[in-house]
């Protein structure tokens, strides 16, 4: 079957490679890039113009691998429209224009997928949506973003700063020149935003949800709760309340030593799903990189392939007005540094003037607080 | 679309459970179980007679919840050639006969699905079968079996032997009273069986897999191994060597502290796969139990009803002569404990009389070695 791919960049070129190289039942018809790529053995599928795609009805597949969302949102709507199978790797376009393009897809019988969005190449998004299908899904708690986790790793092994870590994050090439989407946690919340959509069934928007990302974390804060085998890791948390509301937060929070995601080092991302037939399942492996988010953009490919008649039921509804619960309303225990709090509210006691509370809304802990604390982290419930 | 159920023990009634609650478009007609129960509220749907469900047109999908080979071969078969899609969680069945019944599925045009029949409630044959595809597997390593990997976390963490680790598990309904199947190693080789055939593509017999299980495993070899932060927990193994040919082994084996499942404790599960694009890629959770194994069984069954017209492509080869290569001649780090070697093949001295060796095959290792060890133990490569 005849497949194009839009971007010829990282994830791009890797596509081609791993179509190029197993038999699959794929042809590379067309690489769609308006950079020249000279002496590259694929020259003559190039093109620049994204209407030899959309025109050529042999092509029935379109790999997306170019990000953003413009021309991106266009180009995919206009493929869906022309009933060709959609696959990408966008996270941003998944999280921003999900809903829209899902339900193209609806209209036209054809399939967006979007396994390499979250997790890079470690399955999430179909054991999610179908393994899992028989559950209701409690929540979902993950390491999205390699960077960060590799930059939290340096800081609790090596007691490095963080701005020392981000540079030999960038010096390895593991973070961007300008890390803001990754360190500020945009990445992981567009991820967490696709998790919630597909185990809640609503569209969320990365801008409704907090997103707090890893830049004000101290060494005092990383030694502080080593002492107890815990560790700080940027958290994307999707919880189910019990009044049907959603407590969804990007942010660092405490692991504790039990937990499978304290162990979760490195590069390495992580999704534990909490279902209530199934417990805790958790997903482990490189969330990123040129292999393996190509080969889980070639799994969708052949996915699609094999459902070219058949549409594949991925799914959610639009976004839910009061879905969201303030997370600041939402119950939680806290790590506090830097402030004192009467002794009935403290479950543990860390030394070094830190402290984990028991269980209290974020608002009720700050106004009984003796001032401004100086670190105020969540304790994950993973 | 109406299903039958094939026995109602814990996971048949699981199955019943899941559906009945959940608004998933299934519905239970029949029950089949020799057995009775009195005031059960799904008393209606309970027959003795197989052939009322074979015969029943309306019913798609067939559930085999009833275990072992006999008459589950039989009625799985005719099933098939009645062309009902047949869904099951039974690992005995798959490991034994999964070629015969994946191919008369093939024939007649209907689903064969066991996702439930490894890891529980764990997605992990689906990942491996349809998200990984478009890698050429290296390796797969699990903790397989939850009775055993409990055990070893008491024998682990408290000191205690064998035996009355295993008194505990029985107490708390992890191990049966017969607990060969599960201590021997037997139900962890079945399931390294079958995600051997999806990896690699070839039907691999139990009975050609060399199985060993964790009775002789001693304190003393758990305390040292300890010490170096490892564990010894029972692993399944199916590696592609360089020559094509498969090591596949069931054993205890040394964890490394860095490896994944090092940290895997208790009842749970966890499966690695290595791919050649995404590199290791580790799926975790509950390996059993009522709930999660049948979450897995009903998410088969909604792929079933998804694919009433299209087969899913799970399909692998007849076994392949010669492919299974002597354990004993496949280079590996070893454990020893009680006879001493010559220090240049020696990479590690842990004291207490043991050390780990460096790469060599066990027929080198046991002709080098002064005497019989007390204890010869492969290092997990995972």
């Amino acid at each position: 079957m005849n497949v194009a791919v839009m971007g010829y960049g990282t994830v791009g070129s890797g596509v081609v490679e791993i179509i190029n190289r197993k038999d699959l039942g794929l042809t590379v018809k067309y690489i769609l890039d308006l950079r020249e790529f000279p002496g590259d053995e694929n020259a003559a599928k190039f093109t620049k113009d994204f209407n030899d795609i959309l025109n050529d009805e042999t092509v029935k597949i379109v790999i997306e691998t170019m990000g953003g969302q413009n021309p991106t949102f266009d180009f995919v709507s206009k493929c869906l429209q022309a009933k060709k199978h959609v696959v990408t790797s966008n996270k941003e376009l998944v999280a921003e224009k999900g809903l829209e393009l899902i339900t193209l897809a609806k209209e036209n019988n054809v399939n967006f997928m979007f396994e390499a969005a979250v997790g890079g190449g470690i399955p999430v998004i179909r054991p999610l949506t179908f393994c899992m299908r028989a559950n209701n899904i409690r929540s979902v708690n993950g390491i999205l973003n390699g960077t960060t986790n590799f930059i939290l790793t340096k800081m609790i092994r090596e007691n490095m700063s963080f701005e020392d870590a981000l540079k030999i994050a960038q010096a390895n090439g593991y973070a961007e020149k300008d890390p803001t989407a990754d360190v500020e946690g945009h990445d992981a919340c567009r991820k967490i935003c696709i998790l919630a959509a597909l185990a809640f069934g609503n569209h969320v928007y990365p801008k409704d949800v907090h997103c707090e990302g890893i830049t004000k974390i101290t060494l005092e804060d990383v030694a502080n709760v080593a002492g107890k085998g815990a560790a700080i890791k940027l958290i994307g948390t999707a919880e189910k309340l019990a009044d049907g509301r959603l407590y969804i937060i990007v942010s660092p929070a405490v692991v504790k030593a039990e937990s499978q995601l304290s162990a979760v080092s490195d590069v390495f991302n992580a999704v534990e799903v909490d279902g209530d037939a199934t417990d805790q399942v958790l997903f482990y492996g490189k969330g990123a990189g040129k292999l393996p988010t190509a080969s889980a953009v070639v799994a969708d490919a052949l996915d699609c392939a094999e459902h070219d008649a058949v549409r594949r039921p991925i799914f959610w509804g639009p976004e839910k007005p009061d879905l969201i619960a303030d997370y600041r309303e939402v119950e939680n225990e806290y790590y506090v540094r830097g402030a004192s709090l009467d002794a009935s509210l403290i479950s543990e006691t860390l030394g070094n003037d830190a402290f984990i509370t028991k269980p209290i809304t974020e608002n009720n802990l700050r106004a009984k607080l003796s001032g401004e604390p100086k670190s105020l982290i969540r304790v994950a419930k993973c």
